[in-house]
């Protein structure tokens, strides 16, 4: 086996990247990220995909720590022109930021597929990790609130989260095909365990699974499919997954993402603040690791990857 | 007459600004600007209009007086990030100018002529006159060099006009359609003169008279046609203009560009070194006034702006 450790991490955004970095310091390129891209939208006619660059950025150590979104050290010269300019101003796009974006687009139009073009900048980047988009067709996430239809930037950046959740859907995801490189996953190639990362279940994960085939697909590995949850406490560690949970008629709590997962998980990894979920949990036939899930800095994201891949490797020896 | 004094100045880049601000200042909105869009190229998935940019620019105050091109206090990180993203770095495109190229290239590709979108820019920045590309068709500048092509930003910024010019072609002027605000100035509207920059006459004025019809429109306004020598004293102001000229065999004299512009122009505004072709140029049956042309400070641009506007009323008088 060339690749003993290969894992394969579902993620989006902020909560997803914080605990790729964990695995990237301890897998480098051993670590395949499969990102979503529901979130990716056209803006001032560039192709933006927050999700990716999100992760890209930091696994490059350049992410904006205090926003959850861009580059550190930004400049916005460009954003105050396009104000002067009277254009819309509600999604900011920082100067170097842009650079991403621009190019991407190019080649896009060019007829490069997102899996190259991510690739090239994480080789810019000098990133080890393999950060896929889920899929090189586009699918847009849209959100269903009381009788209308929100895009998702809209609802999520310029609305910040405001309307009320009724429903999900993923236009584009019924015909999407999935990122070709997961068929590269087997043999020596073959992952240790599918590790779903603490981002929001239904803005960030739904989107990935709502591909045809994914789940199946994760399932032929035989490996555990572990997700870590992004609810402590009841609480979110970052953004609207609380709020959604309880506009969608759902308690938030650990348990409740688990029971959501139920079916497709084979563990989930809890914070020790819900110790006391713990057995609900494994009574729906989940094997539960309790860990300190709160990443703040690298060190603690590093902690959990550690934990999720001594779970995992604890979970493949217990069904060998 | 509601504009009494309307005019019509004929610009490129540079040299064209310069005096545009000259006639701006004594005409305000009783002055249009057509302007050459054989510069006009896609970089990076944008569309950029250099010359039409550098007008705009000069008239809102905002140029860059080193660069000749792009905005005063511009920043540079978006550059620095396609640097590193390992995209092309030759043509260099600013933060704040970006917002001009995104929003053009944006409002392009709805279906907007750059007509409307550069009247809106000039909107934003409060310019009083009406800059008007020479047409809303794409035109291609294109350099004939012993044997090859060479797309015009490409010979102009990344080869420095280094190669030798055999010979220039405008693709698409054959079939482009001259911009069609030109037919509203008639009547009240028709312009007291028709004045042709002291922009390069092959590179930036050529393209605009390639124009199906230019000429007998010019002339129909039956108003006098002056040009402004960009040659001093055998020598440009700025550009490779004598060195193009040498190239095709022509020596860089103001009574060459008299010559070249001859059958159109009626009128010619040489330099005071250049008194000695006067007679040779009136000799052609052109007018020519003498007068400080070289501007280096808004004052000579509204010095010489005002000798052109004496000289052409003269001119109208002459012929009344």
């Amino acid at each position: 086996m060339t690749n003993p450790h290969r894992v394969l991490a579902l993620a989006g955004g902020v909560g997803g990247a914080k605990l790729a970095v964990g695995l990237a310091a301890l897998l480098g390129e051993r670590l395949t990220v499969l990102v979503n891209t529901g979130d990716d939208f056209e803006h001032l006619g560039l192709h933006v995909s927050p999700d990716i660059d999100t992760v890209v950025y930091t696994l490059a150590g350049i992410a904006n720590p205090t926003t959850g979104w861009g580059i550190v050290d930004e400049t916005w010269t460009f954003m105050d022109q396009v104000e002067r300019l009277g254009g819309p101003t509600w999604f900011r796009l920082g100067d170097r930021d842009l650079a991403t974006h621009v190019t991407r687009t190019e080649r896009l139009r060019r007829g490069d597929t997102l899996t190259a073009i991510t690739a090239d900048f994480c080789r810019s980047f000098a990133i080890r990790p393999t950060v896929l988009p889920m899929s090189d067709d586009p699918i847009r996430t849209i959100i269903h609130s009381g009788g209308q239809t929100i895009a998702f930037q809209d609802y999520f950046v310029r609305q910040q989260c405001a309307p009320k959740i009724y429903g999900l859907s993923f236009a584009g995801a019924e015909t999407a095909k999935l990122n070709p490189r997961l068929d590269e996953m087997q043999g020596a190639d073959r992952p240790l365990a599918v590790i779903i990362c603490p981002s929001n279940p239904w803005l960030s994960v739904a989107p990935i699974l709502a591909l045809p085939g994914i789940a199946a697909r994760l399932k032929a590995f035989g490996v555990p499919i572990i997700a870590v949850s992004p609810i402590v406490g009841g609480r979110a560690i970052k953004g609207p997954t609380a709020k959604i949970m309880s506009e969608l008629g759902l308690e938030p709590s650990a348990s409740a993402i688990a029971r959501h997962y139920a079916g497709l998980i084979d563990a989930f990894v809890i914070d020790r603040a819900d110790a006391a979920s713990a057995d609900a949990i494994a009574a729906l036939g989940i094997a539960v690791h309790q860990a300190q899930t709160v990443m703040r800095t690298t060190h603690d994201s590093v902690a959990l990857a550690r934990e999720c891949l001594a779970f995992a490797a604890a979970l493949s020896d217990r069904s060998a």
